[in-house]
């Protein structure tokens, strides 16, 4: 058993998660000295699922389950019963990464190396457990225009829960704010068409929706991993494809109750709007996670309110524009 | 070491996750004998992390963590080092009840009881990792109204993503109709004030804003298990004073707005307008997620867009009503 010193590594890092208290056996050993070692420890050390075969110089060379230990004959070398492609991850590598390993290979603890290679820790699946429950709050109260709250919802106070609220809520205020001027701009437009002003709630919304749709896939799939930012073109081309079906499905459905409700005109107004507000929605919706996790910043804050918010916005100025350029062709 | 069958379990249940791959050894077992025990055992056996301690009947007595067998003395008997007092699980109980456990004890596999509170079976924090994930992304997945989605987004289909997100933007095209169909009803006083329609994306934004953010907080504590439906008053109480809060800030930063847009009479409709949709939207997010639950159906259904096109409706009301009303008095 070797005990290293835990280094100073950043807050979100393998490195500050894991622990320093591990079993490593020299490749030399039997199991019989392994077992003897491992009997004659304190009983301190906090995992010891995981037998860690390693060189003189700390490098690991394989690893042997402590089953697996227990029911070899005493006299094998632990370099023949040991797996030899060991899974291991780097010290600087991010959280994140170590569930992300844990779930693709089946293992309940990941030994994390240095730079060097040498063997200098242990990450367990139940501190990796505490991490995935934490960042997928995280993402969800950032998906939802919430401020980072680490305290349970029960437990937060009035105070807690209205500082967490009130900010985004103002930035949304603000965003908005360019819906109405851009309503104001049609103002000739909506005094000699009042029907449009009834299609706006439903087509804002629409817009947004869509695109909240589309930001959540991508936030979802870029925390897990399964998405990358090199994915964007590929993502981007699937998501015109997919928003313009969604968007002639939606028109189409609209173009028969604007009829009913407002005549053809209207009708024609508000299906073509419903059909750009959709495909635009989405491509904010998919683009603006990717411009955050571009930057470095968090995806997650492309939240459902502001792609919706930023969403209205081009909603409004896109059906007016239509509706006052076929106001003239009248 | 036992196998025991593993019954038909519900789906989502504790006993169809587990495996039933464990060690028990009876309670008047010596440490050597155990280790004598385990040593003749095959490698078959997927998890040895703890031994169980059980009596004649296969009820669980105590746990030995296999570490701590390993540095005792052989001599002592296994009911001196276990720990007697076991944390386990009813075979019957919802599988995300385990991952709850885990985090509250840092335990790597929790022991599985059937109804006689005989031992049957063990779930491994490997396995708890996968169904995290799993219930973490549907819940992720509902809450921005897209359908269950199996397949990661790189691979998922047009086709896949078209079925999956269509359904529900039409479902709220639906709900939308009635945002329509109040504005309708309001023609006359739009037709009196076209100011009124600047401050509509706003106001029904800020309302479904207000809203899913209430709503994301309690689906997420529902899921996690941080709030119980028994809490529902309390919730509702606490966000009654959160939402008077946030409503009455969001009031103060629009009469101003207003006042400069659109003079005082305007400002003091959007003002009390703000007010009202923003507390109602946001008890509307609280309540459906908790009334969803109450029914038994999936909390995580109350989406975000659900809850925006709801809170839309009322606003539109709310709004208009108070301009109508406000109207009479100019």
């Amino acid at each position: 058993m070797t005990q290293v010193r835990k280094k100073d590594y950043p807050v979100e890092s393998v490195g500050s998660l894991m622990s320093t208290h591990f079993v490593a056996v020299p490749d030399y050993y039997t199991v019989g000295e392994a077992i003897q070692l491992l009997r004659r420890q304190a009983m301190d050390t906090q995992s010891k699922y995981y037998v860690y075969v390693v060189d003189d110089r700390l490098h690991l060379k394989g690893v042997v389950p402590l089953r697996y230990l227990l029911s070899a004959a005493d006299e094998r070398k632990l370099v023949e019963i040991m797996t030899p492609k060991v899974i291991s991850i780097s010290a600087e590598a991010d959280r994140e990464e170590v569930a992300r390993l844990m779930r693709e290979y089946d293992i309940v603890a990941v030994p994390v190396v240095d730079g060097g290679g040498a063997l200098v820790g242990v990450i367990n699946a139940d501190d990796v457990l505490d991490i995935v429950e934490e960042e997928t709050r995280e993402d969800f109260h950032k998906m939802a225009s919430v401020g980072l709250m680490t305290t349970g919802l029960r437990e937060a106070s009035v105070r807690l829960l209205f500082q967490k609220r009130v900010s985004w809520l103002l930035v949304l205020v603000f965003v908005n704010i360019f819906s109405g001027a851009a309503i104001a701009a049609f103002e000739e437009t909506i005094e000699a068409v009042v029907a449009l002003v009834f299609f706006l709630p439903l087509l804002i919304d629409s817009g947004g929706n869509a695109g909240s749709q589309a930001a959540t896939l991508v936030v979802r799939a870029l925390a897990t991993g399964d998405v990358k930012l090199r994915d964007w073109s590929r993502l981007l081309g699937k998501e015109i494809v997919v928003a313009g079906l969604l968007g002639l499905t939606m028109g189409l459905a609209v173009l028969l109750l604007g009829f009913y409700r407002a005549g053809p005109e209207v009708a024609a107004v508000v299906a073509l709007t419903m059909l750009l507000v959709v495909v635009v929605g989405s491509l904010i919706g998919i683009s603006l996670p990717l411009i955050l996790s571009r930057f470095r910043l968090d995806p997650a804050t492309a939240s459902a309110p502001l792609v919706t918010s930023v969403a209205d916005v081009c909603g409004v100025v896109i059906y007016f524009s239509i509706a006052t350029w076929y106001l003239g062709l009248w």
